[in-house]
Parts: structure tokens; sequence; C-alpha cells
């Protein structure tokens, strides 16, 4: 009640046989005193009243509901066959419903959420089906401190009617949904949800965290939405398969979109790195080799580019090490040895942990830079990662940065300049990973 | 210069043939032109005129040096034999240096810093060896940010004359140095550090990344310090034995450090998990498994305690889902809930996924809450966590939390607290892996 009044929506109409008002508004003892049309009934009453509570949205004329309710099949055999009742209930009076045992939904578009708690969505292209309300709130949450934008989010709850397959079909319609994500539990039509997935995934990305994969977890999942866990290794021979993209947890996910969201996708997993500092490069190069990247020979090309650029000692080879240059100075050295390395041909993307831009803190308190110094600094790496999005774009060939000292402010800094950075190169590799992976999936089922 | 200064120090005297003063300081011509006597020179010359300033530093009397000049061996043939020139002209004269190709060192007790351009150290119980100035800075800061405080840094440079192994063994003697940390690329002393290792893990944690353990990493490795990466299989096995701790990248590195320096080690690795919400169980449960960890079976005595705590559907089984708790309301369930899972006898450690507590921020922009709510939300998580410190102490237990929405500011007011509070279930279980490695290799060495 409190989130669709804050979300601005008027027409809404609390039911409450006990009070008279709720939140200021009038309350109806039954939905079928209400005297408008009703679109959608939000259903938050104990277990036991929810069949006849359904019954009435029936009688009114209602096609929808969220069934927040708990109490059904994820309590044992009684609660198992109330939910089969409902279900029954729905069925035969032509009422679509999420949950039971949902946290409810929310649509950035309309504005309508059913959310209790969350505060609104940032609106974005983003949509999120979550096989447990406080991991989809984990997932919304942390997206959004990244600054990814939802297009919809669905807890799916106990999918007694509507199943997380049918959000899927929704979603992959869906105009406002370029990126499609999912925490899965347990599928409960295996085949449908892959068919989909394999149509879905040539138009847009799919990506997954499927939890229950080991012993006592599939066995945590069962008592949680009684989802059958089923074998990882059906699961993950489906998911690539149709091209669904597998991420082990939320920072992954969250990883993964705003590569998608801000970069194209690489030819292949050749990578090219520009760090400053050998310890980096080596830390770099052995992420990269861990999740099966390349870190490529340069072409002859390169090397005289870059010997033009850098100091006589630098190593001649992937990595590239800056050799002690001095961060706080001129940053058109690491941009034009940036751009070396995006031109060669060997290479499809570029792990850069040089310092091309920071954050204003950053400049304040480890630089020690005045205002006018950091004005200064300020236009220098605007125009600089200006150039670098042209660059991206005109090449067609994904930057990832890794800042050589792990700094939010920075890191935000790059992303709102749509570049994406990462805390580890650790981390940026295994994005990297997962989008060749998808480019190639997408190559060889073009063919 | 501007480090030095900046940390207070006053005996601090350029040395420049070419200026009458520096930073306000008069400037020397050469080193013996100082009246005073000189306990340590930091030597930032032309690689070329090293060897000079060191004979004149010998001259007069000077015992130890930091030798930041790059130059030398990383750059190939003619700088080994320059580097091994100086190694030559400081052993004759008595005089032990840090370097060269050094980024500096630091030491937070007598506040002497030749750091160019880091921020001062936090004091604190952490030593830092690093073969790589940058990853040694990366791992500074970011620690810091955590409240990591340092004893020692050392940027260990080419290791012409000291090696990570001269280090190692002064910091395992050090009184201020409670945890030693290291990264390392190659060890040119390997079973000089074996044997330290051992010696001194039976007294002090120490914790290392090691680098270069793929083939093109080795390579880079090899360009950056001329350090040989060696075998991975006999590093692996060498570490295991020594009772080092190895992580993989500098995040996980603070992960462990926050650990023991807040927690007791487990006395085993079975865990008990307690999580508001399903998913969140089951996400953690697979977490677990994956790092060897025992999601344990809940003694009968525990499964009441915590049926007399929660609703009748609660799952009777670890992992423990508190099933529908509001996480506005009093949170002195997920305490007593929490205890009893401390007090099993099943359980050697717990991590907790449910809301105990909360940053401000969080309380003010999610849960909306108004001034004097806060007050008393604050003052009753206060409790809570005072009294959770007081058990954690009293059955030498560890708790790890990770909150159901990943929130840094709530982390880091856990983390103040004492409890170390995680990003993900995944970075939780990866740190308790290690501590109960480290106990099981204690307990074994000690029989």
């Amino acid at each position: 009640m409190w989130r669709l009044l804050a979300s601005g929506e008027r027409h809404v109409y609390p039911v409450n046989p006990n009070v008279s008002e709720v939140m200021g508004r009038a309350a109806y003892a039954r939905i079928i005193d209400i005297p408008e049309p009703i679109d959608l009934a939000v259903i938050v009453v104990r277990s036991s009243q929810v069949p006849t509570v359904l019954q009435e949205c029936i009688q009114k004329g209602v096609k929808a509901a969220v069934v927040i309710s708990g109490g059904f099949a994820e309590t044992g055999e009684p609660g198992t066959k109330l939910e089969a009742e409902v279900v029954k209930i729905a069925r035969q009076g032509g009422i679509r419903f999420i949950g039971p045992n949902t946290m409810g939904h929310a649509d950035s578009s309309s504005r309508i959420s059913t959310l209790a708690w969350t505060i609104e969505l940032t609106p974005g292209p983003v949509a999120l089906i979550a096989q447990s309300g406080n991991l989809g709130n984990r997932i919304l949450l942390g997206g959004m401190n990244l600054g990814i934008g939802f297009s919809k989010f669905i807890s799916a709850g106990n999918e007694a009617d509507l199943h997380l397959e049918d959000y899927l079909e929704y979603l992959g319609q869906d105009d406002h949904t370029k990126i499609i994500t999912a925490y899965v539990e347990g599928l409960r039509e295996g085949r449908r949800f892959f068919q989909l997935a394999k149509e879905i995934t040539a138009r847009k990305p799919v990506i997954v965290i499927k939890a229950g994969g080991t012993t006592e977890s599939a066995r945590a999942a069962r008592s949680h939405t009684g989802a059958l866990a089923g074998s990882e290794a059906v699961y993950a021979a489906a998911f690539r398969q149709a091209g669904v993209i597998r991420v082990e947890d939320d920072d992954k996910l969250c990883d993964v979109v705003i590569a998608l969201l801000n970069q194209p996708l690489p030819r292949s997993n050749r990578v090219g790195i520009l760090a400053i500092g050998g310890g980096l490069g080596v830390v770099a190069t052995e992420a990269c080799e861990r999740e099966g990247l390349v870190v490529a020979p340069l072409t002859s090309v390169t090397i005289d580019r870059l010997s033009a650029l850098l100091p006589p000692r630098w190593p001649h080879a992937n990595p590239v090490d800056l050799v002690g240059m001095n961060a706080t100075a001129d940053n058109s050295v690491i941009l034009a040895s940036l751009l070396a390395l995006m031109e060669d041909e060997n290479i499809d993307a570029v792990l850069l942990q040089a310092p091309l831009a920071f954050g204003v803190n950053f400049l304040t308190n480890i630089f020690h830079f005045n205002a006018e110094e950091i004005k200064a600094f300020e236009e220098r790496q605007k125009s600089n990662l200006s150039m670098l999005r042209q660059k991206v774009s005109e090449y067609g060939k994904p930057v990832f940065v890794v800042m050589p000292v792990n700094d939010l402010e920075t890191n935000s800094y790059f992303l709102r300049q749509g570049i994406p950075a990462y805390a580890s190169p650790q981390r940026a590799a295994r994005v990297l990973r997962h989008l060749a992976w998808y480019k190639s999936y997408l190559d060889s089922n073009q063919r």
C-alpha cells in the first residue's frame, strides 16, 4: 500500500473489514464493495483466507493478482493442499497470479510496484526474475548502486500459477527489456525454459544465477520453494546450448550487465593488457589465462608504435607495462598506448590497469591537488574518455578498466562515462570470458 | 621528500648539486657535505649515477639505503651488470639496501616513509611485503579503506641486496607485526622462505598472493622483476606445508585479514547458516559446500530452541531460514537464533545473512525511519552487537556477516563493531575455509 502510494498511483483501494481507513484511504470490507473496476488485486491475508478472497476477486471481475501471503507449499503437506485449491479456484475463475509466497513485483514504466520495502526501481532496460525475494532485492539494490536501471522485477514465489517460464516468455517480447536476468533454484518447465531461452538469447542476453548445485543447497532449495534443483550437469549443458550466460553470484551478474549495457561484444577472446606497473600486468595476465582468455602477442606495428610512446625499457610484449610513468602527469601517453593496443589486429578487447581518469575525491585526498589542478586534470580526462568511447564504438572492441588503486568513486566515475570499471582483474577477466563466449555462441548459431 | 616532511620528520637533508634548496630545505651538493650523521639514504638519481652516490653514502658512514631508481636488472643485460656493480659496492662498504626499482617503504611506528605518492599508513598490526609497488599500494589503500592498520610496508623492487626472505625474517620478530602479508612473483631463496614461514606461522599468520602461476603471467613476471615464478605445484605444496594461507587476489587478502584481526579461528569447518529468506540460505549453503565446508546437521536441542523462537514453518534444519521475519522489527529474535546456533556443539562458525544491524543511511533511505526511530533502532543493535562480540569470544566461534542487501555502509558499521561483514556468501565462505585450514594446520603441527 505504502509502495503503491509512494509511486503516485491514485487508484489504490485498501480492503480490510476491521478498519475504516488505511493510510488516509477509505477501506472497503470486501473487494466487491469497491465501486470502480479493479485491474490488479494484491493479496496479503493469512493463507487460510486466500481462497475466499480470491473468489471475491473473481466475482469482482479481477483478471490478475499478486498473492504475497505465505503459508502454502513451502510449509509442507497442508499448505500444498491449500495451494492446489487456490490454483483450482483461479483457473476456474480465469484469474492469473504471481506467488503465493512472493515478495511482489515492480514495473518501472507504469511505476506499479507491490514490493513492500525496497526503494523505487530506477528505470532502465534490465529485467529480473527471482526465485527468492531477498536475493532479488540484493540484486536490485546492488545493481542500482552501480547505475543499472530495471524495467521489471518479479519475485516468483511458489509459482503455483504463473511460472518463471511465463515471465521469461513475456520479457522476451517486452520492448522495455533489453537484458533478462534471473535467480533460479529449479525449473518447473525445464524444456520450455530452454526452448524460450534459445529463441530469446538470439536477440537479448539472458543471464542466470542457478543455485542448488550442491547436495545440501539442493535440499535447502527444496525446502525453500519446493523446486527440484535437478542435475547440475544437465543444467550446465542446457544453459550452454541455449546461449544463457551463467554467473555464480549477484556481484558477477551485475558485472556482466554493466558490460553489456556499455560495451560491444568482443569478436573473440584475445585480450590486450595495459598496466602501470609490472605486478599489475602479471596479475591481470594470470587472471585472463585462468579464465581461458588469450593474452595475445602484439603485431610488430603495435610494438613500433608503443616504442615511440614509451621509455626504451618497456617490455615490448603483452602485457604492456607503462614503465615508471607518473600517474599524476598528463595521461595522453596512456590514451595513445591504449589506442595502439585497440588497433592491433590480434586484439579483441583491452583490459586497462592504468590511471586514465580519477574521481575528484581521489585527486584531492591522494594526489593533494588544489582546485585549479583538479579542474585542469578533469578536463583532460573527460576529453580522453570521450575519445575512448568513440574508439570503442568505432572498432567494436570493449575496454574494461581495473584501477591500479581500487577506488569506488573512480570506478563509478568511469561507469558514468560509459566505461565499466571493476574491483579486480579477476572480475574483469571473468566478464570478458562471458562476453566472448556469448559472441561465439551467437556466431555459431547464425551460421 | 614530500612524504618524509609530511610525516613530521625533521632530520631530512635534500642532496642535489643543481639547486640551493628543495621544499624549503637547504640542499647539499653531495651527501658527504651534510654536517649531521645520516641513518638512511633514499636514492632517486638516474641508474648510471647510483654507483657513485652509493660510494659517497659509504664514505659518509650510511648503513642503510632505499634505492628507488629504476633502470637495472628489470631492463635487460646492461642494467643487470650495473645492478651487480651496485651490489658489489654495497657489500664492500657494509651498506644494506631496499631495491633498486622499488616504490619505497613505510614504517607506521617511526612514521618514516619513503613512498612517493600514497597516503600515510594507518598504524596497525599488519605488515606487507610486495614484489610490485603498485599492487602493494592497491592492497594498502584497499585495506585502509576497510579499517586495516599497517605496521610496515616494503616494496621489494629488484631485491638486488635485501630479499623478500630478509623482510620476512625481520617481520617474524617484529613486535609491531601480528599478521604478515605478501605479494610474491618469485622467490630468490625458496628453501629459506619456507623454513622461515614454517617457523613464523606457528606464531603469526602469513598470507600470500602468489602470482605468475600460468604460462604468460610467468613470462610477464620474469620481465617485471627478473623473478623466476617457478613450478606452480611446488609452490602450492610448499605453502601448504609451511602453514601459509594462500589467497588469489588483494580483495581476498583483505577479507582474510579482517577476519583474523577480529575473530577467533574456528575449531573446524562445520558451519551454521542463519538467513532471512530461503534463497539467501540456498546460495550461502552452496557457497560453503563449494569451499569444502560442512553445513552441519543441527542437534535436537538446537532445533527445539529455534522452534520456540521461529514460526512453525521454519525449515527445522541448517540453513536456518527466519521465515518471513520483518527486518524493520525488533531483531532480538535474530540474536537469540544466532546464539542458539553458536551454542550447537556441531557448529564451529556461523554465517549470518540476517539484518542484526544496519548503517544509518540504510535506515534512513531504505526503511524511511525518522530520527527517533533511528535512535531506538541503533541502541538496540549496538547492544545486540556487544552481546554478540562477548559470545564470539566466550565460545571461540567466529561469526561472519553477509548482509541480505549488500550495503557498504552497513558492512563497515559491522566491522567497526568487530564483526567482519562481506559482500557475498562466497567471499565469507572462502575466508572460513582459509581459517579452518589454518587451524587444522596449527593443530596437526602442535601434536
